[in-house]
């Protein structure tokens, strides 16, 4: 990975130096004189409100120097790898933060204390947040032979009595098998061995597995790790409990003995697992959403928020999922205070509280702001990884994604100028349905589900230079829409 | 996985219809009366001993039917898909099976059992075994902050005291830092975070890192996996303590936790560990090399011999290293003996006891048998994986390696007809040093080492049609070489 990341730097390194060679050429003012004028010239340069197409380039075709000046930082310059390093900090001292616990009180003053320093106006907003913590757990096949399974408890899950839950396996690979074989599932632990389609659709057997078993009398459920690949590593998540349905323990197991279980019961062998969880839902717990900004000089009641979550789960770092996007949420913000750059419009990163359980930081922050719903011109969340950044994903109006067409445009120097359809993010996605803008990062994310919400949730999955492309990114996108004459049209 | 099998599948039914066609319409008789006629052709064939190339064409192209019979049969016919179901059959049944554990002795009493329903003439040969087993072990970081860390003692590693060590750690990154660094060394826990270059390279400070630690004064050491991609994931295997020196604790952590110790170090953090191994070595334990034939019908006392190993680590399900290995060797034999075909001289599967050891079956074997070693026509291993075949390495003299280039055309049918130079195998590797021919399999094992010696060692990561190719270029080299008039040249 090292040595691909600095082969696609000379690249980058390269075409960089020809866009600003063939600019200085093509240009009428040298470039010396054209980078100091720019932010005066684009601020005099319109005062109409409704806008035509080339009036839209033109606007923001006026930021391609500040844009070639912040990625030339970001990349190659004084802010080279530092969201890496500052994530590496980070991370390797405060370890994975799930809600409620110790570490993710650290975690926010750790972020509040480095923000702080690093010179942008921090301030925290109370949340409640769920406090469910795992305690000892642990499963083993006894018959027909003794193995221990590695598992991870589901957050939410209740415990097993201390003793545990010793009892007959029933393996079925979908709901609907279930529901065939509802008649054998009484008394026994119901093992889902169901195939990894996709994260969004497979993930329902992680979320409610539980509660369909439990309707059919089973009294534990284990299920398959939602991923596509395994070292034998099981993968944790929140799950959901349907009402009036008894609450069974859950846990998931690994992909390798989801399909042991499954050959097994195939073969007619008698399975029985003896399962034991210690969890536990403590009361919900005092947390903060993490809120730093850069004020902007003509309105600063009007917001760009650009965030990623801080919480994680009890196990890896939480590098990825989603120091990344935090840290990257930031790190956008210094890149345009390090170049004294000072948006129209106020730059908001805000690192939410307790994403995992269900974005509960940012339903609070919603329900706290809504009222300036006006106000906020454009929502961002990075929470799929900062890998090698492929596109810009967006939700808004078709004359919204115009002007978002333009943005990106200014990101030709690192090749990311796609604009795609559809921004993600659990924490923004309030605001998207009450109709404000909304974008994501879509990276080069074919691994992210490997490691997703297990012990691989590490640094070591992390590049410094896919997240100088992601910040680079990031920064550029926020600082121009913050910036432009009008906020994107609804 | 399984999708790309079922194309490739087609695509080679596809192949070896067009083959089989070709062959038929070029054919001199129709294809039935060629097929029935080609053993007793064979036979009559060739009785001069010193041969042209054309004449060992000519003979071993008279194989092409008894080549393509033996493929259709494991790639497409009754034997489809066997090699896999009786790999997970044992797997599943018996679990991993480390030398002088009970589940080792199981191994081989299944199999024992299983080869001589199958039909085939089965005997075991007593050997001595080491005996180490793993007991309780843990490590944990308790400074700067309290993590856990994932380990697989490393086999013939002594223990700590009950209570364990504690002891600052020191983070080096090759032997030469050790050596630079070895003032520090005292007291230590020394860590090695080597990067991963090659198995066979970095291989040495699983092997080597505790006594070159130990020299410097080290109490205890925690070596990075020997791995190029982890999920987090401790690999184990064996490790030699040098004479004369002190002999102290060592086992493998992961990717991970050696890279978050080397970036707290080289963040001048103070870093604590401790360290809990129960570990024993036992006396030898009494052990088998269980060895399956068919014995030839003109020469018997002529062997070819193929082979596997039938222990594995005591970790995941020894299915690939080296079950899937075993498992083509004994399904070898079953197509060769299916097809009612009988060779020359004798076909000998071997399945070694305690290679991961170094080779002490087969060190053994090679003792008792030497004296005949005349006799060995060619020994071959698969310890290499059981994925898709790419080549046939072989190791023999030019003469010997003309012969084989005609055999390995007879895979035409499977597009493995590819020869390479330098057979691989512990288990054989004595043989060859003696002067004796010998074969290994080259198979796509980019992600091999992703899964050696950990819990990822499972079922999961065979394929089926793989399986059926590799079993099938087996069965044809083995009974090729077996029934040809005379023995490889040396």
């Amino acid at each position: 990975m090292a040595l691909e990341g600095s082969q696609a730097c000379c690249l980058l390194r390269l075409s960089l130096f020809l866009f600003l060679f063939l600019s200085a050429v093509s240009g009428s003012h040298p470039p010396s004189e054209r980078l100091m004028s720019s932010a005066s010239a684009i601020r005099a340069a319109s005062n109409q409100t409704k806008k035509t197409a080339p009036d839209v380039a033109a606007e923001v075709g006026r930021y391609a120097d500040v844009a070639k000046r912040i990625i030339e930082r970001a990349v190659f310059g004084a802010a080279q790898n530092r969201s890496y390093r500052r994530l590496a900090d980070f991370t390797d001292t405060v370890g994975n933060r799930v809600s409620g616990s110790q570490n993710l009180e650290r975690a926010i003053r750790y972020m509040y204390d480095a923000m702080k320093q690093d010179g942008l106006e921090v301030h925290l907003e109370p949340v409640k947040i769920p406090h469910w913590v795992r305690g000892k757990e642990s499963a083993e096949m006894v018959v027909p032979r003794a193995k221990t399974l590695a598992i991870l408890g589901l957050g939410s899950s209740v415990a097993t009595p201390p003793e545990g839950i010793e009892a007959e396996v029933l393996v079925v690979q979908s709901f609907e098998e279930l529901k065939r074989r509802a008649s054998e599932a009484a008394g026994r632990i119901v093992v889902f061995n169901q195939p990894f389609i996709s994260y969004g659709e497979t993930v329902s057997y992680r979320a409610f597995g539980a509660s369909e078993a439990a309707r059919v009398g089973a009294v534990a459920t284990l299920i398959r790790s939602v991923t596509p690949f395994s070292i034998n590593s099981p993968h944790t998540g929140w799950q959901t409990y349907r009402d009036g349905v008894k609450r069974i323990p859950t846990a998931c197991i690994t992909v390798e003995d989801a399909e042991l279980l499954w050959r097994l019961a195939r073969n007619k062998q008698k399975i029985v697992v003896r399962l034991v969880m210690g969890a536990q839902t403590l009361p919900d717990a005092d947390s903060f959403n993490t809120v730093a900004e850069i004020r902007g000089w003509q309105r600063p009641e009007q917001v760009v928020l650009l965030s990623g979550h801080l919480d994680s789960w009890d196990v890896g770092q939480g590098a990825m999922d989603d120091g990344g996007g935090a840290l990257i949420s930031w790190e956008a913000l210094s890149l345009i205070k390090d170049l004294g750059l000072r948006p129209r419009r106020t730059l908001r990163a805000v690192l939410w509280t307790a994403e995992e359980q269900g974005g509960v930081g940012a339903q609070q922050y919603f329900k706290l702001h809504k009222e300036n719903i006006s106000n906020f011109d454009l929502v961002m969340e990075s929470d799929l990884g900062t890998f090698t950044p492929m596109a810009l994903q967006f939700t808004g109006s078709d004359a919204a994604r115009k002007v978002m067409e333009e943005v990106v445009n200014l990101l030709a120097p690192i090749n990311t100028t796609k604009l795609e359809a559809g921004a993600e993010g659990t924490d923004i996605s309030q605001w998207m349905q009450a109709g404000v803008p909304g974008a994501s990062l879509h990276v080069a994310d074919s691994r992210y589900f490997w490691f997703h919400h297990s012990e691989g949730d590490t640094m070591t999955v992390q590049d410094p230079h896919d997240m100088n492309l992601c910040s680079a990114l990031w920064a550029v996108v926020a600082y121009v829409v913050a910036d432009l004459q009008d906020m994107l049209p609804r």
